[in-house]
């Protein structure tokens, strides 16, 4: 896949972390992502089409879901209730409207399509292309460095 | 839901179940999806996006799985392969584009996203939209009714 069609969306997801987040997440080594199964617990999914066809999942583990819906909403949540899909489906939301302005620069026009957002772990999900998904993991951490453990948010996606 | 969206659907499921899998499918009652689960155990999704927004879910049990698979391929199959995922990706693919071609008769014009198959039962699958979800059940029988075995295939979509 050309890297035009890459850096948009590690553009956008860095953007759209920071600035809606708070976070400065590290992204880990890109990689071709073989397996048909969600990368994390919640998956957020956005399709976009245009000049070009694509699709993005964000995923999450449980831990960095909730993470979400507390900075976005600002209250704890106990399980992925349907407020905290909801949250995932609106991080989508944003990171995908943001990944289109980039692709406008290089005059690739996109419109986004109705998100959809998968609970579970390991869930067979096949996207039905010829091309190659990209999964980028995004590595944070949950109480700004102070302990060394690690969230990651994937950015998984394909682009014909 | 305007019935002016509700009927392409219609005719493009009963379209292309007939054309392309020879089976007179019976619709049953249309019913507002109010379960965020997939409705069987191998879920066709496709996003459209153009003048309108919409998703089309095609979910079928395994064993009307197999049939598509069997019918499209002219191959017995033992299990849910990813050359059944791929011949659901296919009909859905199909569904949506018959969909599209019935939308532009009344002069609203789609296109089509790459489209994603979900494996499992119940999968928890969350549209993120305002938009009630239809869910159109269709009935045939897979030995041409020589038997009282009834299959489904479920034609889910929400359309803004």
């Amino acid at each position: 896949m050309d890297i035009k069609y890459i850096n948009p969306f590690i553009v956008a997801a860095q953007t759209v972390f920071k600035t809606m987040l708070g976070i400065s997440a590290e992204m880990g080594k890109p990689a071709l992502k073989t397996v048909n199964r969600t990368s994390g617990d919640v998956t957020g999914i956005m399709g976009l089409v245009g000049d070009k066809k694509g699709t993005v999942a964000i995923s999450l583990r449980e831990k960095g879901a909730k993470f979400v819906y507390k900075t976005l909403v600002g209250e704890e949540c106990e399980s992925i209730s349907q407020d905290v899909v909801d949250a995932i489906g609106e991080i989508t939301n944003i990171i995908s409207g943001q990944a289109r302005k980039e692709f406008e620069k290089n005059d690739i026009n996109l419109n986004a399509a109705i998100p959809m957002v998968i609970v579970g772990k390991e869930v067979e999900m096949n996207f039905i292309t010829k091309i190659p998904i990209i999964s980028l993991p995004f590595y944070f951490s949950l109480d700004n460095g102070s302990s060394n453990d690690k969230e990651v948010i994937y950015v998984d996606f394909s682009f014909e």
